[in-house]
């Protein structure tokens, strides 16, 4: 007989078939019914033993976490909320769970219990319902691009360049720890590591991303990143997936267009496509906020949210018409402002960002047009020569979750912030290289996967939103 | 006016319409045919100038791989080859190429000299078409699994453990080299690292896979892999794409038929969603299979084989029957094999396969339950003792692509295969809890991206399916 999922079995009418299934006993009680889950959706399927003529030593076997398999008939289910259930005729433990032992009981854990049995905590139905969200918006992501005739690229992972920029980095060797060999001038001689040279771990591929995108015209990545940072916050990570479009013949209002367009156009596969597990996170989500002070509390529920997000145009103010916001509100008058707004040129903090979009606008807010002084050197310089083409996009709860530019394209212009940020012209030969042969006006942006993840399942802590998380102090599994 | 891309200017019927577009110069010839290319496909537009009425100075900067916003009148072409031309009304020079630097002019370049310019290889109709492609398989992988219940699983690239057995690890630290502290004991001190113990770049998912597999059923990963082996061929890279499903309640025989269904399904969809850039590859393989020495030469063309593959049943083999085929073949008695087959348990090379699959079967090839011995420690052992339900998919010019296993889910069969490859039990205690808690059948396999993306495109090195490739002594860009 055909083993069915638990998904399929819920969806069929096929009433007193005989029906197989494979699973996980979520929860047995009064010796008859077992929830049995299987991970294709976040409901379990109820099937009723006949415990009169169940031998005992069986019974006792059926326990949370225990895998089976069963054999039955599908039929109309008496108790509400099920369609269906299955009567079981056959029941075969296929692995134990000693309820001793078992850390996932249906009980509420504490996050970080759950984060110290990473390999367990999927077995949870918030944590199952994560994971198949964060699948379906990779899926989004994926064929929003490749309908809009953008290639997928794979940019280097181990990068010999050092002049991303974006932040401290890893490094990466096969030299046994303190025994790196010297050169005669007592220095570490790279030319006999693995690569030859100095490598670390990726911290962007945007500069990789703009060499196909000047060939292949539209490309995204989609690829772990890295930061050696110490943050040791709910919104970081050492280790990261991150989404990079990098589009030709495309500026800055192009660019705010494609952001704004993609993130509603993935929000709304998933709000399509994880109905069951966004109405699981949806309750738990308000049962998290009703738990919070009133004052801080999310306006919205988290479907209300997404809804918002997809179906309302997103607010785009200058950097410059932000700094006049900021500093006339009242948190700034009145002085609530960790880092108050003095003047124009200031770098937005992250109590900014939230002011801008959840009191002031409330709704995702993309900022552009920020000072050259506080952005990387490969964006665009604005006419006024004080501006460069850069835009955050700011969201409720999460701060930025997008940060993109129109790259400088001029190579005499790229060449001076080049020298001026004290990085060596042959460090970047072939990104000088695309301003050199057929240079153009182009733009991309770069989206931390894991906030949008955040964003659509409403979890507070980026930790809890990718399978195993790298912190500091942290590589567990 | 709208900016179309030359892939939908050349399927448009809208003749004598005005229209836009912007590209690089592929070549120009006659101071008159401008043949356009804007990555959109591999067939390039031809835009017919005006010469007469065009500045010299302007004609003068039309070059290869100049950069040039074009504005005129769709007409139907008058040359062969092509449905439509554009009659050009204006044209500018976006991005100047200087025919005296460029180094990819429209003539045959050496495959090495391209890899030095990885940046502006994929500016040539070889790289670009192979990209294409690579880019299309990748989402025919997202969509087969995404399609068929499969949830999508980031399994950690920087690894805690150092027991996935399956190469040598490329090392990942923040200490500055040779300035590891130490511990009292003089040892190096990791506590103090950036995540308080030894990392290496991951070489494999699948153990972490199996975590989710055990909560979520069906579930793939697909990322970066790492292995830092000295090999210098045209069939390794240091950093590739891996991708590995992993199914509960799955034995062997349903990983071999997952593994054929899935490699079937994704040729099937670039045959289908590729046929531009294929047939293209298709005249550069016969064209490079026509150099080599007769008894080199593949008999098949690239499309045929591809479609080989498609519509044919792969030969599923044992390893058994496999030994007594080489032990009996003329190679082995002619004492052709560099590795003579004797007997049972030897290890298959690279020869072994080619022959099997190549000259005796003809067709892909699935060979099954291999000597435990030469196999990994977490795969499922047979009734006998001595050999382990593995599977390996033997690819025509490409030999393994596919390794997989249904694995050991008995709790105390895997601790004495742990303890008996010195393995200490506390080093994989996520891995035990699966067996403890819930066990049961699983299987899975891996398969090596860029080998799949050579057998799609016909190239024979692995250096050239990868925008930049990472291998011994070689991280530029």
């Amino acid at each position: 007989m055909t083993v069915s999922s638990v998904a399929e079995l819920l969806k069929s009418d096929l009433f007193l078939q005989e029906v197989a299934v494979k699973g996980w006993v979520r929860t047995f009680r009064s010796n008859r019914f077992i929830a049995l889950n299987d991970g294709s959706t976040i409901n379990n399927i109820q099937c009723v033993v006949d415990f009169e003529n169940t031998d005992e030593e069986l019974l006792r076997r059926i326990t949370t976490g225990a895998a089976v398999s069963i054999k039955g008939t599908l039929v109309e289910s008496q108790g509400k909320g099920q369609s269906v259930e299955i009567q079981v005729s056959e029941l075969e433990i296929l692995g134990d769970s000693n309820p001793d032992e078992y850390p996932i009981q249906p009980k509420k854990h504490s996050m970080e219990f759950l984060r110290e049995n990473a390999h367990l905590r999927v077995r949870t139905n918030t944590f199952s319902a994560v994971m198949r969200v964060r699948s379906a918006l990779s899926f989004a992501v994926h064929k929003y691009f490749q309908e809009n005739g953008f290639n997928y690229v794979n940019t280097p992972i181990i990068t010999g360049s050092d002049a991303e920029g974006a932040g401290e980095m890893f490094r990466v060797s096969t030299f046994e720890a303190n025994k790196a060999p010297l050169t005669e001038e007592g220095e570490i001689d790279y030319s006999q590591d693995f690569f030859g040279k100095e490598t670390n771990l990726t911290v962007s591929g945007q500069l990789e991303a703009e060499t196909y995108a000047m060939a292949l015209g539209k490309v995204y990545t989609f690829g772990p990143t890295f930061r050696a940072e110490n943050s040791n916050t709910t919104r970081h990570l050492a280790e990261f997936w991150m989404i990079e479009p990098e589009v030709a013949f495309m500026d800055l209002d192009g660019n705010m267009d494609l952001s704004e367009d993609f993130i509603k156009s993935v929000l709304a596969y998933v709000l399509e496509n994880c109905k069951d597990d966004l109405a699981f996170l949806d309750q738990r989500f308000a049962k998290e906020e009703s738990q919070k002070p009133q004052a801080q509390r999310s306006e919205m529920g988290l479907l209300e949210k997404l809804r918002f997000v997809v179906d309302n145009n997103f607010k785009r103010v200058s950097y410059t018409e932000a700094i006049d916001i900021l500093r006339n509100s009242k948190p700034n008058k009145k002085k609530k402002f960790q880092f108050p707004i003095n003047e124009w040129g200031a770098d937005l903090q992250s109590e900014h960002e939230r002011f801008l979009v959840e009191k002031h606008f409330k709704c995702p807010v993309i900022l552009f047009d920020y000072p050259a002084s506080i952005k990387a050197f490969y964006m665009r310089l604005n006419d006024d020569g004080k501006t460069v083409r850069a835009m955050d996009v700011l969201f409720p709860g999460i701060g930025e979750i997008v940060g993109g530019s129109q790259r400088e394209e001029r190579l005499d212009v790229l060449k001076e912030k080049i020298n001026a940020m004290g990085i060596e012209e042959k460090e970047l030969w072939w990104y000088l290289d695309l301003r050199k042969f057929g240079t153009a006006v182009h733009s991309g942006f770069g989206l931390g996967f894991e906030r949008l993840v955040q964003f659509a399942t409403g979890m507070g802590n980026i930790r809890d939103v990718i399978p195993f998380p790298r912190t500091p102090q942290n590589a567990e599994f």
